[in-house]
């Protein structure tokens, strides 16, 4: 598949993480393409967080490159506002753009001091080696404790030619996206105004990040940019936006998944659809409920049809419904009906249940049209490990 | 210490749960006791839990006995109704009390059906072999995946004479308390009426089971019941309450803390205090929000001093706090002060942070009055290895 057309790619090991990995990448778009983003709703917000808030207000949506660094969360800091901009300065001055078309990112430990210097030490290489061809060097930079890179593409063909989208992603922990969530970057070439492209990531957004779980925990990093440099020379015509959208929702989509089936620690990718609830937003809750039980989350690890545990959970999200209604599968097999027992093979599911995927699909009424669909991870002892000794 | 008076306790393994441990308990006062109860906010309510409500009205407040079982949760089972009330019917004609005066309690797998056979069967021998001072074997037939049972004592001496209390309580997982909790017995000989008794129930539970939690999970079968028999014959007068009421709340919150500190898998009791926030509601969010958060009790569990993880955790309280103003201590340690990193000797704090207590202390604003004090404990590599294979 090719990728967008109009994007260039470098990465380089800036010294800011200890083990010697490219920890710096920098996407810059040949023309200044219209930009959404949407951010972390944490409290406690990081520098480049702040700073790309204000960047994409003052260049009017607009944005020409994106500055991530992987190691160091520059959150919490003494100098992580001089930090963000220092660099986003620099990188401005090298591209020949205004800095407010330059986003940062940054992901990692939070309350160490980022030293400006050595990524404004790295940029002139940056720009000097920038390639079309680098997509996936730069989503290997942006990892931490991820094990797989995490990228997804997509083609659509339109009347006026072909436009591209290829997302970029990181996040193993601290996972659960609330309008954003950690770091993700969406390109495409096609020509896409402004306010539709925000529109276009706000419902992008709501199925695929937001309904993303690892482990209930909501960085204060998260930032999901789509860009669209137009480079294709393509703009879709009106009936065919929402073709586009599509596509791009689909990216958004297959990286969020990529990220829950990534999860710290996790073998087992999960994912949960509640249906007939009175409303989207109830069936959101308790499917977000289920994902976050680590009762669940472990019985799974397990091979454990412990159904019990999964309308306990849902139980617990607040929202109302009719237990005796309720119906659970479990990798296709009715285990719970009508909120009792069903009679099932228990060897016969273990078994199923050691897929690396798992699904479980709860109906609470049967007739409401409320549905909606989430995705998470088994919790297993390596999560343990990982998170018991990250920083030392 | 001396248990309270009126009060008779016994046990017995009526082959409920697959180890041969006692797994049936009868509680009983020698006269009708004024009690109050709190259960469990989860939507999905086991049986036991609608039966004690149920008969805590009909008897307008008066409880004579509690009869127990651990290891079958009686919730979303086809018989669980007809199983809770058979059982209590059979305690009441051999103890010669009104039905509704006996409040059932169960705790234990989700799903299975219970044979209401095995407790009827076994209630002959219990009634026969009442005593009072097995208060212990009844505190041990309650457990499930605890390590240690779980009681609190205290005395109160008052002008006319002396009043005692005495509470038991059981859980390990599956602990998130919210009005209630898991089971909890509390005892006193003192004269209490029942509309006061209430109320100090219901402020006892704030600041004890109600901050609380092992891992976020609501189980369905929370109840947790106070009992008053007035065997003392002590009444306190109005003045000597507050000193009646801190005994009571005192005896809850020990039993809190226990369930922390036997938290499934712990090894560390984690005390979490937020002060100045605007109001005590907002303190209690954020500290349950840290106490839930899988990055902080994993950093406690590897004494990694990880103070990053609790801002950030703090900040996804849904409270408005300033970063900025926000001071962080780790046993007594400060290491974040005003948002930033505070200078502090990382080895001699890892070793302090092996000790069995951690004590997290978070100060938002430091001039607001909102407090909160709540515990958890740290999440281990024991808790998935129990949690995967519960059932098989």
């Amino acid at each position: 598949m090719t990728l967008p057309l109009g994007y260039a790619y470098a990465t380089t090991y800036a010294g800011i993480r200890q083990a010697p990995k490219n920890d710096v990448a920098l996407i810059v778009s040949g023309m200044p393409a219209n930009a959404a983003a949407v951010f972390t709703q944490n409290r406690v917000q990081a520098a480049p967080v702040r700073l790309s808030r204000r960047h994409l207000k003052l260049s009017k949506g607009l944005a020409g490159a994106i500055l991530v660094n992987a190691g160091n969360a520059n959150c919490a800091t003494r100098t992580g506002d001089a930090v963000a901009l220092a660099t986003c300065k620099a990188a401005a001055k090298l591209l020949q753009m205004p800095v407010v078309q330059v986003l940062p990112a940054s992901t990692g430990v939070i309350g160490v001091e980022l030293d400006a210097r050595k990524i404004t030490g790295a940029l002139p290489e940056l720009v000097g080696k920038l390639r079309t061809d680098a997509f996936d060097e730069a989503a290997n930079a942006i990892l931490t404790t991820d094990l797989v890179p995490k990228t997804a593409f997509a083609e659509v063909k339109l009347r006026r030619g072909t436009v591209r989208v290829a997302g970029m992603t990181k996040g193993s922990g601290m996972i659960q996206p609330l309008m954003a969530t950690t770091l993700g970057f969406v390109l495409t070439d096609a020509q896409i105004p402004g306010a539709a492209l925000r529109a276009m990531l706000k419902r992008g957004v709501e199925r695929s990040y937001n309904r993303l779980s690892v482990d209930g925990d909501t960085s204060t990093n998260d930032t999901l940019a789509l860009l669209a440099n137009g480079a294709s020379g393509v703009r879709p015509d009106p009936k065919e936006m929402p073709k586009v959208e599509e596509a791009i929702a689909g990216v958004m989509e297959s990286l969020a998944r990529a990220i829950a089936r990534d999860g710290e620690g996790a073998k087992k990718l999960i994912t949960i659809d509640v249906a007939g609830a009175a409303s989207a937003e109830g069936a959101g809750r308790m499917a977000r409920a289920i994902a976050n039980s680590p009762l669940v989350k472990t019985a799974v690890a397990g091979s454990d049809p412990n159904w019990g545990r999964i309308l306990c959970a849902a139980g617990n999200a607040g929202v109302a419904f009719d237990p005796g209604k309720t119906d659970i599968y479990l990798q296709g097999v009715l285990v719970c009906k009508q909120g009792l027992a069903a009679p099932f093979s228990e060897e016969e599911l273990k078994a199923r249940l050691d897929a690396p995927e798992c699904e479980i699909r709860v109906t609470v009424r049967g007739k409401g049209k409320g549905r909606s669909r989430f995705w998470t991870c088994d919790l297993t002892e390596g999560y343990i490990r990982i998170n018991a000794s990250y920083r030392t």
